[in-house]
């Protein structure tokens, strides 16, 4: 039976417990808590930072994969040094934990996406918001995550806090009437399988909804996000699932936002909503066993993240209430604005399916 | 979070794992051994025959269900006197843990059956096989499972080793076309939900394959199966899945064969089959949840058992000739004979999903 093991224990890696339980995997968790969501299937508790922490993990496992992008290059290296098999590896990764890499990375693939430059001082800031009329994203280099790290800047001073600490990024800011997301899956072995395109639907910075496939997608809106894809996992050499960020921009291109080396939030839909899910499909991928088909279930899925807590009792009511929703729950103890479960509907009318996943949503408001 | 004990660390107990990790439910297995199928949730070993190990298991748990249906009446009537919410209950469990009353309360309930009579004697045999054509089933009352203690007798003197230790049942040899089996889910509230009617197709008294639903069904056979699996669930009291395993007779009669009182191997085909699948459904009627939606997610579903192993190597080979289909591992070691695991294809055409579930499963041979 082979071992995988999975660094870090929140939600990505609770997830995998499904899949590696039906393909018959061993999962193990290096947690960073006793109380970690994907506590069932830790066996160790420890920092993931730590290089001898991870080493003696790794060391009962035939392949180390992620729940999150931020374990340091240096104890990455020191895994691979040490034998272990680590999907994804240190060099596809690096381009999901520092955003500059990132987009240089895309420009030499030749990847679209907005205008973009390294920025160290206040006056290259200044030069970079007179070319884009005066408006830019500027974001930390590492660290950012749900709208953390990023900032919508018109004033050159206005990212001084952050060019303290080093170079950042400036973006121009992307008029865009939606976000879409573009999930792909790579085996070691070279093998890519995409699934539909989906359409993400953010609130406050954080993804909110999630309607699969996007809703009145043109064919030329499709074939760029499946090669964007495409290109980025071969390019960048991701194994495992790869999550690709978009805009539509009002003007009809499709620029790649953010890149995610991991199961991502845009992909929850596809427990419920396709025939391989993202996180049996990143078992698969990390072993290098052939990809599962990525077809739909039903012709619409949506899926609604729920924030703060899950309480028992709530989840009983919404279940009652919506017969053919399923809730999934993160096992973690309530906190305000952290992602606590999602539900997810399918059917086959997209009004009334985006209905009833409300519906059920709303016990948890 | 609310706490569900399994007693009893098979398969069953294992394919409760992912659902329990999506409704935010913790499991907890009384295994027998450590390497059980369902290991990964088992936070006691130990025998199920002891009233002090099960006692302790279940006093850190909300409710308690089973793996399986051998945990002795003294040791259920403890659990109920510890005040351990227990289901099924014992009243109900009885009637499949002992097949003459069983038949006794069947009876009582109008609920049509073989004929059937307790056997104690060779002259009493003697007597059912005359009125019968000569020819009879003979089962042990207790521990039969998968063909064993169930025998085709013709002489009287057939059963003698059996009848030693006391009496037996004798039942009608039934001729029959197909076997049918009936899953319905009942909370303690008593709420009851029925899946689609399926067709078990045995070898050696084995289940070998399941087709759902049963094909080429008549509105009567359909309606007969709901109303005696409705009949029995509520007549009996049970709480959780119960499985009524039928008869199709020559003659268009449908008659109770055994009962389950818990996820069964006919309803394996709901994990990817149905909106919510058995072990779901369990833990919410047992938990006293509302029930889900029981449709299927596609026209057709086939689950083919796979007997021995499932090698690692084996199931990426199936994975990769049938990327459609579903493979689940049950985490055992190699045995001749024993279940070890399960392939399930759903399609829109029966021809084809039960080509392509022979087809994955062929790579276990």
């Amino acid at each position: 039976m082979p071992v995988v093991g999975v660094i870090g224990g929140g939600q990505l890696a609770r997830m995998m417990i499904p899949p590696a339980v039906a393909l018959g995997v061993e999962l193990r968790v290096l947690a960073e808590a006793p109380d970690a969501s994907a506590r069932l299937a830790a066996t160790a508790v420890g920092d993931y930072r730590d290089e001898a922490t991870v080493l003696a993990f790794a060391r009962e496992c035939d392949v180390i994969t992620f729940d999150h992008e931020h374990v340091p290059q240096a104890v990455l290296q020191a895994l691979v040094a040490a034998g272990s098999a680590v999907h994804p590896g240190p060099d596809a990764l690096l381009y999901a934990q520092d955003k500059l890499m990132m987009r240089e990375r895309l420009s030499q693939l030749g990847v679209p996406q907005p205008d973009w430059t390294r920025v160290s001082t206040a006056d290259e800031l200044a030069g970079f918001l007179a070319d884009h009329g005066g408006r830019a994203v500027v974001k930390t280099p590492r660290g950012g995550y749900d709208g953390k790290g990023v900032r919508m800047v018109s004033q050159a001073h206005e990212a001084d806090d952050w060019l303290a600490d080093g170079p950042v990024l400036a973006e121009e800011r992307v008029s865009f009437h939606r976000e879409l997301a573009q999930l792909i899956a790579r085996r070691p072995s070279g093998p890519t399988q995409l699934w539909p395109l989906v359409e993400t639907v953010q609130r406050g910075g954080v993804c909110a909804e999630v309607i699969a496939p996007a809703p009145q997608l043109t064919d030329a809106v499709e074939r760029a996000a499946a090669e964007i894809a495409t290109t980025v996992a071969n390019g960048v050499g991701v194994t495992g699932v790869l999550a690709v960020e978009l805009f539509e921009s009002t003007d009809g291109r499709v620029l790649v936002n953010e890149l995610a080396m991991r199961p991502h939030n845009s992909g929850h839909v596809t427990i419920d909503g396709s025939i391989t899910s993202q996180f049996e499909q990143h078992l698969r991928a990390v072993l290098d066993w052939p990809l599962g088909d990525t077809e739909p279930r039903a012709p619409w899925g949506v899926m609604i993240n729920v924030f703060g807590e899950l309480p028992s009792p709530a989840i009983a009511a919404a279940l009652g209430h919506q017969p053919a929703v399923k809730v999934h729950a993160y096992g973690k103890g309530p906190r305000e604005g952290r992602k606590a479960g999602h539900v997810t509907a399918i059917g086959d009318e997209l009004d009334e399916t985006v209905y009833r996943a409300r519906a059920a949503a709303a016990h948890f408001d």
